[in-house]
């Protein structure tokens, strides 16, 4: 079982080839060269009889080899919904050993296949994140050599229906995820076969990542992240993406799941806007027909907007288009954000201890739902086990100047940090494991300065605003705070950052209007997911990733 | 109480004005006339002593009558957080008769304001759907005259923090939706006023729009749709929006709950294309850095691409963009797709009942879940229940040959159905509707030529496709198909819509690395919120509605 054989079917040379020398004759042939001739000729014609003879007796073998199997493997018709007969397909993931001798049929497909002479195949069968491997061996009536021949030549990605009887593994099977049985094949047809050359195979993309200070590891064909993000179909088989892909609506799932909860509502707000507003971050310009129009940065007015009309808490889920031109580990043009928006009765903190609530609800729900996908991306991306702080101590907060004050004691020049740049943070969060053991952490009261026109200040400190980041592995992957509500003051701000008020009235008019104390905040969905799993580049946690050298797939 | 009153304090007018006559004297004043004179003056002097007294025993009267109730009332300062003394609010909603004698504290709107005389106010205060009878009535060292005419002086809409006393309701008052009780206010702050002119009452936004064929009801103002839209934050207030919005929000959280159950991942694809293509439609244009992007029509290809990536099943909720400058009553340029995709084992069927299932799952909950918001919308929007086929029957199905045949049988000419316009579409509904007694139904096997590129075809007639519409009301709804798995067939397609290949090739390559037969479909989220209350608009629908002339608020 060890050799590497082909997994293509080796063409058999002819077992000879029929004699076919001498056609060129000399003009004058001597006596000796005549015999020499007679010889050949008498050779030729023992050649030519053995050949017939042997001709004969293939014939007769083939004769008696009828492929007896014919029905049972091959390449189906196009499914065009021709017919319907309601046989139940069973899932990789469902097999277990109780169901010895039961005969079971699953699409799936070929991960790898590999012949063993010429009377037994091994294939691995994959569906999604589960996989299992199947034997095909040669048997009277039942599993002809033609069939064999033709299942170990099948391309790896193939899509298989696989007919087989399930069977207790004699030891597991380490090379699959369902080791304890496997299944013995009475039936494979093809489904869907390959048309072009893969890029690469699932294997080799699915192989763990070497840490990034380490030497690259030339035993295995290592799949670059753009290789992989141009081919991102094949990429997308992987295990580890099956995996990270089931997180990622996992914590859709638990984000909604916790504010259905708590008498939110789900809002869907326009993307596209007739003025490029909010802040000085770049917006995209779209054509909408005579005139223009922009793309959303963010659902924040509009959430602000469905507040001053009562809807109390509302969350939204949905892209935003930011038109940075940052080419780093964490930046897209579009990402998805989960934002919420809630009126507060006293204190913006009523804000920042729901959402603290929410995220524990994620982590909880990940880890208690998710454990075999978490484990699955593990295996490719190798970290420590995200840690957050549990029990009465509750989650690790502090204000802005206290962690400025915790960088400082670390040795940064204060002088640095009238704002906690990408280093700071992540040199903040490495300080913050390494005293308090946690990789989650909040940080209030940050600097008004650094803050948009719309955080309500602080009630004695002008220069601070009542507003928070969140963080995770020492990255932001929340911002938020304590809304303006009132229409003067949000005026003044406005002025205060360069924002012709005009250019904005239709959202002020909301505040006019009369409007509760409210606040919020908007999570990177993305960023969450790359962090939770250390993915280390966040358009492994998007299914089809945009930045500016990125429009497709 | 029957009396309307102004619902703005009246200003009293000075219990008796200072005499001021005859400034204008005669140049020579006869015997007669300087009698008179005389007599005027000594009018005026007693006049002006009388309103000496007077005012003297005002002054004494309001030195008697000091404020004793200025804590109880007036406008808070701006909430800043000052403060957390953490006192609970209620919900209107929660009242109940059995809370008799119960203080309680909420934040309210200010519905409509109403003293009776200046001692008596009566308030009906409201959150959301919910409104509540308030009374302020003037008692010793409780509630002063100053508290009762400033509570009768608020504007309505305004935001108020009131406390009160619950009180079982004498007689139900059936101006408030909580008609059992009343509150006998014991405190009532404002938070949050108006600083402009409301363009329209809530009251008046709220009243049953008049059937589209009867005569305007010039009894009270109509709210037009266009002056709703321009002022939506008011006009989401009413009850009826509040309603349509936790309607919609159960129409999302019916639609994934269902899916979630049956193995579906949800995914989030890229809105910004690096190609316009998918269809005919037109798309819009994005200035992409130095080059350009195109707004995404729908998700399709990213669906289809996630499942020739092993992902079985996916939705997804999201925003899809239409360049069409149509300007009805059921088109928007951006609005929410509910869009599945999957996998298929034998037909396209299996897909056409999932989503048909999936329909009965959303029709139910609404039903059951959300009564009380279809309830307060039909007070606006009167309209038949909408109707749909439970039991063994099942729904209603038929081909869009029986389509045809029933619209002829009808009486509209067969030489104008190769396809069903918006008219012959509810001609349809309605035939339906009275044959049948069903508001939702599918049609199945649409003409190959009225379908896109990637419909797969019907296996034995190829003017025909393995493709369906769902209706509700006799207006689409959903439009889904099994899709051509094949690239071959694919690219085929592809230049029979004069689609060139070379510019979908991430896609075409999608389907030449294997993948398996699948359908699905897309749904708009307005459209069914629509139908199924019977709004008559589709902007009615969406938050903030985007349409041609509308890129605000």
């Amino acid at each position: 079982m060890a050799d590497a054989e082909s997994t293509q079917p080796t063409q058999q040379p002819p077992t000879e080839a029929p004699a076919a020398e001498g056609a060129e004759a000399p003009k004058v042939p001597s006596k000796n060269e005549l015999k020499k001739k007679a010889k050949e000729e008498e050779k030729a014609r023992k050649a030519a009889e053995k050949a017939a003879r042997q001709a004969e007796l293939e014939a007769q073998k083939a004769a008696a080899e009828v492929d007896y199997a014919t029905e049972f493997y091959g390449k189906l018709p196009l499914n065009q919904s021709q017919s319907r007969p309601r046989r139940a397909r069973v899932q990789i993931a469902s097999l277990t050993p109780e169901m010895d001798g039961q005969t079971v049929l699953l699409r799936a497909r070929v991960q790898t296949s590999r012949a063993q002479g010429s009377k037994m195949v091994f294939l691995n069968l994959r569906q999604r994140t589960d996989s299992v491997q199947a034997l095909l061996s040669v048997a009277p009536e039942k599993v002809s050599k033609q069939m064999a021949k033709w299942a170990a030549g099948l391309q790896i990605e193939s899509i298989v229906l696989a007919e087989g009887i399930v069977k207790k593994a004699p030891e597991i099977i380490k090379s699959a995820t369902v080791g304890d049985v496997e299944l013995h094949l009475t039936q494979l047809h093809l489904i869907s076969g390959l048309e072009t050359v893969l890029p690469f195979t699932v294997d080799d993309a699915n192989r763990p990542e070497p840490p990034e200070t380490e030497a690259e590891d030339v035993q295995f064909k290592r799949v670059l992240l753009d290789t992989r993000l141009n081919n991102r179909v094949v990429d997308l088989r992987t295990q580890t993406n099956q995996a990270v892909f089931r997180l990622q609506h996992g914590i859709g799932h638990l984000f909604r799941d916790f504010l259905d909860g708590r008498g939110f509502t789900e809002i869907h707000s326009p993307k596209l806007q007739g003025a490029a507003t909010e802040s000085g971050a770049s917006v995209f310009q779209v054509s909408y027909f005579k005139g223009k129009a922009f793309l959303a940065q963010s659902p924040q007015l509009a959430k602000q907007m469905a507040i001053a009309a009562d809807f109390e808490r509302v969350y939204e889920i949905g892209p935003v288009f930011r038109a940075e031109d940052s080419n780093t580990h964490r930046h897209m043009t579009e990402f998805i954000g989960l934002d919420l928006e809630m009126a507060i009765e006293e204190h913006y903190h009523e804000v920042m201890e729901l959402l603290d609530d929410l995220f524990l609800h994620m982590f909880r729900g990940l880890k208690q739902k998710y454990s075999k996908e978490i484990d699955a991306v593990r295996k490719q991306f190798p970290a420590e086990e995200f840690k957050w702080r549990e029990g009465p101590e509750g989650t690790l907060k502090f204000s802005f100047k206290e962690a400025v004050d915790l960088l400082v004691e670390d040795g940064v020049p204060r002088e640095e940090l009238d704002d906690i740049d990408t280093t700071n943070e992540k040199r903040l969060g490495r300080i913050v494991r390494a005293k308090y053991d946690t990789d989650y952490y909040i940080i209030d009261k940050f600097p008004m300065a650094l803050r948009p026109f719309y955080t309500m200040p602080d009630p004695e400190d002008p220069t601070l605003s009542n507003s928070y980041d969140f963080f995770m592995r020492g990255e932001e992957i929340l911002s938020g705070a304590q809304r303006v509500h009132d229409p003067k003051l949000l005026e003044e701000g406005m002025r205060k950052k360069g924002i012709d008020p005009a250019s904005m009235s239709y959202y002020l008019d909301a505040f006019k209007l009369g409007c509760p104390p409210h606040g919020g905040g908007g999570i990177g969905l993305e960023r969450v997911l790359m962090l939770f799993l250390k993915l280390n580049n966040i358009r492994r946690a998007s299914l089809f990733p945009r930045d500016p050298k990125r429009l497709e797939p």
